[in-house]
């Protein structure tokens, strides 16, 4: 039942894909069947699971967000650090904070095409703070 | 801390219930108090806990998802499998891939008028994947 | 593996911080390292982590969902209840019913501005039942 954490670099608005880093999490807690919990510590970056094959499926993607949550011509008032502030903030709670992905025989349960994804939503660069907890029995206990 | 999976046969875009095959996860795995995590293994459906009583919320829902991420006029480049693949990924980031449903005595807390549902976002038949994972004590224990 | 629920009164649509009632569930399970699960047994309340310093950013997401999930002109069927009957449901199914924090030497690992809110989205006053299952090591054991 460790909670761990890592951090996610990123170079302004999109995709950063995370699955390896919360496999690596899996694999080191040695769980077999179980469960791990991702939580991004952020309220202007969310998770998503995504389309992990096509690049433009990913570029569609911040396109929309950028059409359903406009910076500009919106009238927001919590803008004191700048038209991408408030639109963070929206796009965070239209997408998601945690995600909780299951483990059986120590992986990840997830389809073919996905990955789990941290979207950031703000212009500038920043550091990422993501925490995975991994509760289930052991590898070995399961078998 | 099983993890089971079962599928959903889907006929097109629409709201499928899905909580009767939770709970009979929850039950088999003898939980007395503990979560219930669900999570659908793919990229173009999603779930939504969602009203369970009256059949004109689900198709209210439907019609609105239909008007917030258009097939058409919206110029997506991820359209290999036809116009509903890119709109079929946005609103599977739009709803959520894992749901996640506290167990007590035994039972999922659901309220009176909560159901599970996979929401599908393709128009053609589809067999979906669905993983349930159940952790908690034993419902003897938790007597 | 605790399962324990709390109410929230609220007084129309808007956010309600629920974060020292999770905490005090987390305290009162002590535990050490798992996980917190806030799941609300409603289908027209929901769920978000949001901003918790500047009441500005409250406001102007409660006013991006009204311009998102309008009440009136939408020709809505499902509206017994109200105008904001079906708008209800759908703000719901777009933010989160269950919401899943890891916890870490006993604490929730919200960022520094994150709160976890109730989202009321009926007009009138309503008493809202949260459901948290705190699993995970004990706080000694962790110690």
């Amino acid at each position: 039942m460790t909670t761990t954490f890592f951090e996610v670099a990123t170079r302004g608005k999109g995709l950063y894909e995370i699955t390896a880093k919360v496999e690596r999490a899996v694999r080191e807690a040695a769980c077999g069947d179980g469960v791990a919990t991702v939580f991004v510590c952020h309220t202007s970056a969310s998770l998503v699971v995504f389309e992990n094959a096509d690049p433009t499926a990913a570029r569609d993607l911040e396109r929309y967000f950028e059409r359903l949550v406009p910076e500009d011509g919106e009238g927001y008032e919590h803008t004191l650090e700048g038209p991408d502030d408030m639109t963070s903030h929206i796009r965070m709670a239209l997408t998601r904070t945690s995600e909780v992905v299951p483990v059986s025989r120590g992986r990840l349960v997830l389809g073919t095409w996905q990955g789990l994804y941290l979207f950031e939503h703000r212009r500038a660069a920043h550091t990422r703070r993501v925490a995975v907890n991994v509760t289930g029995n052991s590898l070995t206990a399961a078998g």
